[in-house]
C-alpha cells in the first residue's frame, strides 16, 4: 500500500496556538481513496526543521503532503525552501497572479498591495495547482517517484485543492488498493469490557480485516478496515465480519454508520416525524449547537431555550418558585418541570432538560462541581437522571449533551 | 534553549478519526515553562515507525514526551515497545496496581477483569508516574542525559500529569530561560495588510523578541515572544515593544490579553454590570455556548432562545407574522424584531439576533447559502449587517458568531 506522510508547517501549531484540524481532515480523504498516512509531522517555520522533516518523510512515504507557511508575512518561509529544496528559483505563475487579483477585486472587494502580488510566485519546476478560494497556489512537486504537494494551512483553501485536484490526481498517479470501513457506535460500555467481550471475534478476523477501538466523549466507536485489491471481495468480508460485530455488541449500539450521536438522533425523528426541543442550563446551548450542526435539522427542531438564570427557568418556562427555593436549580424536580415548560413553549413532541454546576467553581458540599440532573420526556412522561463528571468545564459540558442526547435516543426508541 | 518533542501514538490519529488537542495543550504549557517544542509526529500503532520516531526525537530534543497507545487493547503497542527500546522487561508495579484496584472499586465502581491488571505492568528501568484519573501509569526514562516521558492519550489523565508531575521535574531537571508572551486580537483587518502596517515595527525588533500572526475564525492574534535569562529585562523589553504595537494597531484592537472575543466581551459586560440576550435562530446555540463557556457567565447572561423554526420566532419573541412573510426569515426587519423580542423576553441590557442560511441547502437566488442578517442591540438603538459567508455549514456557524460577538462588543463600548 501507497504511504503517505503529512508535514504541517507554522509556529503557531507547535507553541499550540492553533489546533491542527487539517491533518485529521487530510487523513480521512486519504485514507477513504486508498493511502495510508503513515507519519504526521509538525515543525515550525525554521528552515532546517522543515528540510530534515521533508528528507525524512521522502525516506518514510511515497507520498508528502505539506500544509502552511505560504502566507505573505516574512515568518511564512515554505515556498522559498521548497524552490531550494527542489533546485528551482521562484518566478511569477501567470495564472496565480491572475487569481490574485480576482480574489482581490472580485471576492474580498478591498485593495491590493505589492505584498499580495508575491502571493504568485512559485518555484519554476513545480506544478501549480489554482486555489480558488485564497491567494496562496499548491504546488506540486516530483523526484524519483514520489509526489510532494505543498498546500496553504487555511482549512477551506486547503480541502479545496486536496478534493478538486490532489486525490483524482493522487488515484490516477498510484494504484491505490481497495478500502472498505465498517463503524459503529457504542454507548454506556467502558473499552476494556468491550475487547474482553469482543476478544474471540477479534483474534479470528482474517489478516485483510482490522479492528480499532476509538474512544470518544464517553462513547467507543468500533471500526472494522478491509484492504485488498478485490473491490468486491473485500466488502463482502468486511461486511460479512460487520454482521458479526453488530451481534456481539448489540445492547451498547447506537448507531451502526459511521455518523455522529445528534446526526443517529436526527434521522430517528425524522423518519418518525416528530420533534424535540431542548432546555438547557448548565450546557448553555452545547446540545442546541450539536442538534443544528446536522443540515436539515430544522425539520425536526423547533427550538430551544437557555434558561441560565433562574429567573428565566420560572418566568419563561414556568418553573415553581418554590421549586426553585427548597429543592434548588440543580434537582430532579426542576428538570422535570424544565421538560413541560419546554414541551409547552415549543409545542414539541419531545423535550431534554438539562442543570448542573459545570465548574470550575460553584460546587457545594450536597451538590459538588459536575452534578448535572439531567432528563428527557413527552406529554405522557418524563426520565431522569443524576450525573456526576471531575473534569474540566468543556468536557463536563460535552460528556453532558452526549448523555442527554443517548438517554432521549433510548426513550424516543422506547415508545410506540 | 532546550527543545522537546511530542510523539502522538495511534492509528486513528492518521486515519483522522480523532482530531489531535493534545499536542496543542501540551505545546503551550511547554512554552509558559520555558521549553521550546521543535517536533511533533504522530505514528500509527506500528511497532517499526514507534520506534524510529523514538529515534528521530532523541537525535532532535532532550526531551520525549510521548502519549497514547497505553490502553488495554491488542492494538496498544506501546508499552512493550519502550521496554524493548530501554533493554528492560515489564513488571508489576505496586502503586499501579494499587492504582487500578482503586480506581475500579472506589471511582468508577465497575468489575475489573484480568486485562485492567496488565495496566499496572511497566517496564523494570523506568521511574512510575502515578496516574490519579485512570489505570494507565505513566513512565519515564532517562538516557544519556534525554529524558523521555510516556503518558496517556485521554486528555484529562495527561493534563493532571503533565501539571503535577512532568512540568515541575522538567524545570528542576533543565535550566529553562524565561519565556514573555504577550498578546493581542485584532477584528477586522487581514493578515496582509497588518504585517504591511506594522512592517517597520516588526523590522526593529531585536534578536531576542519575535513577533507571529496567528489568523483564526476571521480575527488575526498577534504574538511577541521574548525569551532569555534575565527575567526582569526580558519582561521590561517585551512589554515596551508590546506598548507600541498595540499603539500602531489600536483602531483594530479586540483585547490586548491572551484571551477569546467572548472573554473580552464578558469582561466589558461585569465591569458595566450589565446584561446580554442572545436570539438565535441559523447559529443555533452556539454563540450562547461561546458566551456560556467563560466560568462566571451567569452574572451577565440571562439565557437565550435559539428560535430555529418561524413559528418560534413568532410565538416566544413576538415577531410579526407580516415581516416573515414580506421581508423573510432571513431579513434586516426580522432580525431587528428578534432583538426587542429578546429584550423582552430576557429582560436584559443588551440582545443579539442572529438569522441566515448556513448550508448546504436552503439558499436561492436572492439569498444564497451562507447569507446572514445580524443585529445588535438595547432598548434604545439596532445596528443591523448583512454578511455573506461561502464556506461549509460549521465554518459559516463559527465567523457568523465571531462577527455577532464582535459587533456588539463595539456597539456596548459607543454607549454611555
Amino acid at each position: 500500500m501507497t504511504n503517505a506522510s503529512i508535514i504541517t508547517i507554522g509556529d503557531e501549531l507547535l507553541i499550540g496556538q492553533v489546533i491542527d484540524t487539517n491533518s485529521a481532515w487530510m487523513g480521512q480523504e486519504l485514507n477513504k481513496a486508498g493511502l495510508w498516512v503513515n507519519r504526521r509531522i509538525a515543525v515550525g517555520d525554521r528552515w532546517e526543521d522543515i528540510w530534515k522533516a521533508l528528507d525524512e518523510a521522502s525516506a518514510a512515504s511515497g507520498i508528502i503532503l505539506i500544509t502552511g507557511g505560504l502566507g505573505p508575512t516574512a515568518d511564512d518561509i515554505t515556498k522559498p525552501l521548497l524552490s531550494d529544496y527542489f533546485h528551482s528559483r521562484l518566478v511569477v505563475n501567470e495564472g496565480a497572479l491572475q487569481n490574485v487579483k480576482y480574489i482581490f477585486e472580485t471576492v474580498l472587494q478591498r485593495p491590493m498591495i505589492e505584498r499580495n502580488l508575491k502571493q504568485a510566485e512559485v518555484p519554476e519546476v513545480c506544478t501549480v495547482i489554482q486555489n480558488k478560494r485564497g491567494t496562496a497556489p499548491g504546488m506540486q512537486f516530483e523526484r524519483e517517484g514520489k509526489v510532494f504537494v505543498s498546500m496553504p494551512g487555511v482549512p477551506h483553501e486547503m480541502k479545496g485543492m486536496m478534493t478538486e485536484e490532489v486525490i483524482p490526481f493522487l488515484k490516477k498517479k498510484f494504484e491505490l488498493p481497495f478500502i472498505a470501513h465498517r463503524t459503529l457506535l457504542t454507548a454506556g460500555v467502558g473499552e476494556s469490557f468491550l475487547a474482553d467481550h469482543i476478544q474471540e471475534f477479534e483474534s479470528a478476523l482474517p489478516a485483510t480485516i482490522k479492528l480499532a477501538y476509538l474512544p470518544n466523549y464517553g462513547m467507543v466507536r468500533l471500526r472494522l478496515t478491509g484492504m485488498g485489491n478485490d473491490h468486491a471481495q473485500i466488502s463482502e468480508e468486511t461486511d460479512a465480519r460487520f454482521t458479526e460485530l453488530k451481534a456481539q455488541v448489540k445492547e451498547w449500539i447506537v448507531t451502526d454508520e459511521d455518523i455522529s450521536l445528534q446526526e443517529a438522533l436526527g434521522k430517528i425523528l425524522k423518519s418518525r416525524r416528530q420533534t424535540l426541543a431542548t432546555a438547557e442550563s448548565c450546557t448553555g446551548g452545547y446540545i442546541a449547537h450539536l442538534i443544528t450542526s446536522i443540515p436539515g435539522s430544522s425539520k425536526y427542531f423547533p427550538g430551544g431555550l437557555i434558561p441560565y438564570q433562574n429567573s428565566v427557568k420560572e418566568n419563561v418556562l414556568n418553573v415553581q418558585q418554590h421549586t426553585l427555593e427548597t429543592a434548588g436549580a440543580v434537582s430532579e424536580e426542576t428538570v422535570k418541570e424544565m421538560i413541560t415548560g419546554a414541551l409547552n413553549l415549543f409545542d414539541s413532541d419531545y423535550a431534554v432538560a438539562v442543570s448542573g454546576i459545570m465548574g470550575p467553581d460553584g460546587g457545594t458540599e450536597a451538590k459538588p462541581v459536575g452534578t448535572v440532573w439531567i432528563a428527557v420526556g413527552n406529554r405522557h412522561t418524563t426520565e431522569t437522571r443524576k450525573l456526576w463528571f471531575r473534569f474540566d468545564r468543556q468536557r463536563n459540558i460535552e460528556l453532558t449533551s452526549t448523555n442527554v442526547l443517548n438517554l432521549l435516543r433510548k426513550f424516543i426508541l422506547s415508545q410506540p
